[in-house]
């Protein structure tokens, strides 16, 4: 199996960075999403990890990021070492399809067709030899043709993220492990879930993509012919001085469409999309609870802070989630699984058990007009 | 009943400003303890509101404050018009028989045999006309040569409080009310607090004493000759250059002993100590259930705000007790009777029943070495 140490060539890594993180707020703002905070106290942010991760397949001029403009600035500054021209911002966002059909357009039109792999910039992925592994079978299976996707091992029967019922292995040349996909499915129920589990054929949907720039593009020129033909006159313009002018023009009518239901689930019920699975440990980071799980044990009744440990004092308290983000002292006295974020302009006190109703709170404060703390 | 406009003649209203208030931190600090704050949302702190109220009975210039030399200024600034003679500074504790035995001290050498009345500084009070009305029976009563106190109407069996045991009236002038102690006593079990309840014969014990100098000083002499004479020396040198040499030599040797058990309880064991009935509201704010317990209700589930309510966002809370003192944003999501005190360097996140608890933070704090945060 492939995994040396060279870059993949022909290989480009997209990450859309994209996303409020409303059940992480406050921590996770309108104006600081997550990808762009240090959710594992590794010291590097979520979109620097991602970028850390991909660059030993694509090298650091194959690594194309595609966010909002709000966030370029803040981008540019966590990765310095990506190329300006590689920072492609949306002037409003237009869901998954159109951020990475847009990367997919643009890099043709740079450098004919190349290999893409789409790889979101708010993921926690652990077991890094297995992950460039799975990749490198991804785009072995990508270069002949195929929609690839990657399938991360279902270790409990989580009814927050989607599934990928896998079929028989291809065969493929460099890409042993690589097998259809017979579909894709929802958010299950937990009857359903614990079900997929028993079948040992089903994989957590990770919304990775690999696929060749013609291959993807082609897929969209026939399921979605308006937001393809969009896309592809403003990766035209792109490199021009027309961009602006064309973006400003064409961008506010492309449909808005996840990648999945625009390409993924018709190629997939085609039989035209595999999946590769990955043996690495993967979380979206969805909610205070699922952060918890990244983190080490900060004593023995499984207390967790994300921040610094001597800024937090339990007394009779055990389980609890801590955030001290405002570099106060945070302390907790008789409460058992308590979730406390801590920013300078903002506090939220919760439960674990209500991890997943934080953007309830957000609503509500939506709603009572205090945007500033979005 | 007297009730008039005036002041009472020769009275001196002695407020002892003491004692940390741990169990309402992180508000309350050593070196801001609880008596500096506002903990009713009345625009006043509690020895503001203590100060407010004794006046028309002592006149501004016969209030004296007994306090630790570390909170001199903050209540010279909290209270402008009180006498700066009348700020008595201890160079260290030395409990409540010192405090009000110098005070007593001093006032004789300075006026002769006057009447005093002993009102801590961080208790609060509502019903104005009963409070005085009580003052003045109680100093129609100490004239006589009592050491009077005033009990409270006991409005539950609470186990926080001390009680006092009242007898028959005496009938004295000026004093109808009046009657003998009995006896005063600790804090009870919840059973004895009942029973308590149920003779009819028992009141809460404020603390307060009125009593003349020349009675409080010769019940002193007979009872701790050796803190009696030490006091009568600072007292002596007090008004003149001597002071802080006498007192620097004197006052670390003085013996540490509540008013109490030093005067009240072996007087009124020899029947020298008479309790006049205060019908007034009265709480010591010794917990954040009791301050819950005086403000207003913010919403229809009971939750209570010490500060802007609207810094505080809920969302399926109930009965909780917030302080959003460091001008931020306290949101709580689905917890009931949580108590969140936020200051700008110290959070606390706990429940109301462990209000009494809180104590044991600041334990653990001290324990760490934060003593940055007491």
């Amino acid at each position: 199996m492939p995994t040396s140490e060279t870059t993949v060539p022909d290989f480009y890594a997209v990450i859309p960075a994209g996303g409020a993180g409303t059940r992480l707020w406050p921590l996770s703002r309108a104006g600081a999403p997550k990808f762009l905070h240090d959710l594992t106290g590794s010291g590097r942010s979520l979109i620097q990890a991602t970028a850390d991760r991909v660059e030993p397949l694509s090298g650091a001029a194959g690594i194309v990021v595609v966010t909002g403009a709000a966030h370029a600035a803040a981008i540019s500054e966590q990765l310095p070492g990506l190329d300006a021209a590689n920072l492609l911002t949306e002037p409003s966002p237009r869901d998954s399809m159109a951020a990475i059909g847009l990367a997919a357009a643009v890099l043709e039109a740079r450098h004919g067709d190349v290999v893409l792999g789409s790889f979101a910039a708010d993921q926690v992925i652990t077991g890094r030899p297995s992950f460039e592994q799975a990749v490198r079978e991804g785009v072995a299976a990508a270069r002949e043709g195929h929609v690839v996707t990657i399938g991360i091992a279902a270790s409990r029967p989580s009814t927050a993220f989607g599934y990928i019922h896998g079929g028989e292995t291809l065969g493929l040349d460099g890409a042993p492990s690589a097998r259809h996909v017979l579909g894709f499915t929802e958010k299950p129920d937990a009857t359903t879930a614990q079900r997929y589990l028993a079948t040992g054929e089903y994989r957590w949907n990770a919304g990775m993509f690999i696929t060749r720039t013609s291959v993807v593009l082609g897929h969209l020129a026939r399921q979605r012919p308006a937001l393809h033909d969009g896309l592809r006159e403003i990766a035209r313009a792109w490199d021009t001085p027309d961009r602006d002018a064309v973006v400003a023009r064409v961008w506010p009518g492309l449909e808005k469409v996840a990648i999945d239901h625009a390409v993924a689930e018709p190629v997939a019920d085609a039989g035209g999309v595999v999946m590769v699975p990955g043996n690495f440990g993967w979380d979206d980071v969805g909610d205070f609870n699922s952060l918890a799980a990244l983190l080490p044990a900060d004593d023995q009744s499984g207390s967790k802070v994300l921040g610094d440990a001597g800024d937090v004092v339990r007394v009779q308290s055990a389980g609890s989630v801590v955030v001290p983000a405002a570099g106060r002292v945070v302390t907790i006295l008789g409460l058992d699984d308590v979730v406390v974020v801590d920013t300078p302009d903002a506090l939220l006190v919760t439960t674990r058990a209500r991890a997943q109703q934080v953007k309830d709170m957000v609503t509500e404060l939506r709603d009572r007009g205090r945007d500033e703390l979005l």
